[in-house]
């Protein structure tokens, strides 16, 4: 997507491997910072940091550290303790585990010297499959745009919780993929984003909007149910990090009471994901899907800019405060109308079949 | 309730009726200031500026600027404009009209050298009533605690919005008065207090918990459904800013979604309110109840302590972004187990049964 213009991606390989260059996701959206990396370890530190997000992107950043990783010293036991500390990282991001996993499996059957052409090919495969399941999901989510535009003949409004949009991933991101489709092709809509504390990546998608166009407003996260009482919402669109076989998903904070109010006044409720999200072991979400807590100063302090444009991060209560800070919400099946995906708009309960061939043998 | 150990009253009059005297909530919880009015359209200011805030403080501190109106000028004409004037500060506050209307209906058939004395007498009253009915309503509310807590044996978790403690109005609260009760009478409780973005009353919640030591932790608005499908909320206690004689009310934003969220998780959930915030001719909230649209600016924004203790203002995004921003939400009865008033704990249906008395005759 473009920034100022200019055709962006959130993570691309620099000098065939040597090197990563990523958007400060924590700078952002005060910031446009371009950083770049040549240590895993540096990689580690963006993942933990979160100077890298979004369930996609932060495997995809993972696949790269281990290029990194490789290039620094490609034995069976220096690519062992690289992988447990990347994925130790985000220790709940099934997404990192994956892509590390993927990227440790194909390398150790390797002679060493080979390792890292092998690293930078996989890890590049995986960047490109990223940006061709977004645009999939953006192809199939953006005639449900169109069809409600067609019904209602006024802007359609789509609510969206967090940020899955292109800073996400890749590129084009999830559940903003059909809006920015959409948007392309001249569907005329209007886009709500909730600001999502305590991390606030609800400013991010804000910031993408912005970027290119796409009407929108912000709303704090509490102000969903209102707004869909008011009748002002037609559609939800919200990402996934984590999906459970019958469409159990997890994702940011607040999602849960979206899907809620959504169902309450007759809001439909998609989910947008790549099938690589889908735990195929999985079925009951709440309980089997691990919930990562952050740190209560995410939630005692939050940053934004002071009055001569700099970043600062605000002190709301005393550090001694308690809090609780869960990243993530499950939400039931039940509430999903249904799963946009890179095989088109799927409802949970066929999901299994769709994706038949994705599922492990045993 | 006591602030630094010093008992605190959020409004008082001094010198007979000549000044009142209130906490600046806009300074709080950052710092803990006393100011003195002596213009009744300071008291407009800090109504429309909620430096007085809650649904019931609102209407005393409007009781408040009627007798500091009378002051400076008891004539028919000059009541009349104060009364537009002050009910004019917060449009959709109910509280702040009935208390301004009952102050002028009052007045005006007395002669004017009568008026002030007058004024006085009845502002001083309504402030007593409120001070007995919170405590009423805390003494109803701290047995659902109490039992509650004989059958778990822990202590309670108790999950409530914004601040209806004893801030929002003169004393003891809505929401928290059977809180108070029930931890000074020795219950093993914990206290959920979500921030309640924009306008962060939340904060406020855990400061009053703080003076007096009631166990507390924050949340982020979005956390409620995921702590609750935790099974870490036994209780929800909310307070109401409006209600309607079946029980619908309206309330800050975001209760309506803890209310959806209790619903789906199965755990209690009260309202806490005296019988004054029920306006008889309304049945239903959805559509009879008017909800305040506020600022952009505070959503745009937020308010903190920088590193050296000084309260500031960031910007979270720009501020020609657009933003919604109702401050409230509507909650229907059907998600009401119970009432918390100054008669009792009621269920929505037996309401008008019980306040059969209050209501209009026509």
């Amino acid at each position: 997507m473009k920034v100022y213009g200019e055709p962006t991606r959130s993570i691309r390989s620099i000098d065939g491997g040597m090197a990563v260059e990523i958007l400060d996701q924590t700078s952002l959206p005060f910031r446009f910072e371009k950083v770049v990396l040549t240590d895993w370890r540096d990689c580690v530190e963006a993942i933990r940091e979160m100077r890298v997000r979004g369930t996609t992107l932060t495997g995809i950043a993972g696949a790269w550290a281990m290029v990194l990783a490789t290039l620094e010293n490609p034995s069976n036991e220096a690519l062992k303790t690289a992988t447990e500390v990347i994925v130790a990282a985000r220790p709940t991001s099934a997404s990192l585990a994956c892509a590390v996993h993927r990227m440790y499996s194909t390398l150790v059957p390797r002679e060493s010297a080979k390792r890292f052409a092998a690293a930078v090919k996989l890890a590049e495969e995986m960047t490109q499959e990223d940006v061709l399941t977004n645009r999939a999901i953006g192809d199939a989510g953006k005639s449900l745009i169109a069809d409600l535009y067609a019904q209602i003949r006024r802007p359609v409004n789509i609510l969206t919780v967090g940020n899955s949009g292109w800073l996400s991933t890749v590129d084009y991101g999830t559940a903003l993929s059909p809006v920015y489709m959409a948007f392309e092709q001249g569907t005329p809509l209007h886009v709500w984003t909730t600001e999502t504390r305590p991390c606030n990546q609800g400013l991010l998608s804000a910031w993408e909007m912005r970027q290119v166009g796409v009407p929108h407003a912000l709303v704090v996260d509490g102000a969903v149910g209102q707004l869909m009482q008011q009748g002002d919402v037609d559609l939800v669109i919200v990402g996934a990090s984590h999906m459970t076989r019958r469409g159990d998903f997890a994702s940011e904070i607040g999602t849960y009471l979206t899907a809620l109010a959504a169902n309450d006044n007759e809001v439909p409720f998609y989910v947008a994901a790549p099938s690589s999200v889908i735990d195929w072991h999985m079925t009951d979400g709440k309980r089997e899907i691990a919930i990562e807590n952050r740190s209560a100063s995410e939630v005692l302090g939050v940053k934004g800019l002071d009055r001569s444009g700099n970043p600062l991060t605000v002190e709301l209560a005393p550090i001694e405060e308690a809090a609780a800070n869960p990243a993530f919400d499950v939400t039931h099946n039940r509430f999903v109308t249904g799963i946009i995906t890179e095989r088109g708009v799927i409802a949970p309960v066929d999901l299994a079949t769709v994706f038949a061939d994705k599922q492990p043998k045993n």
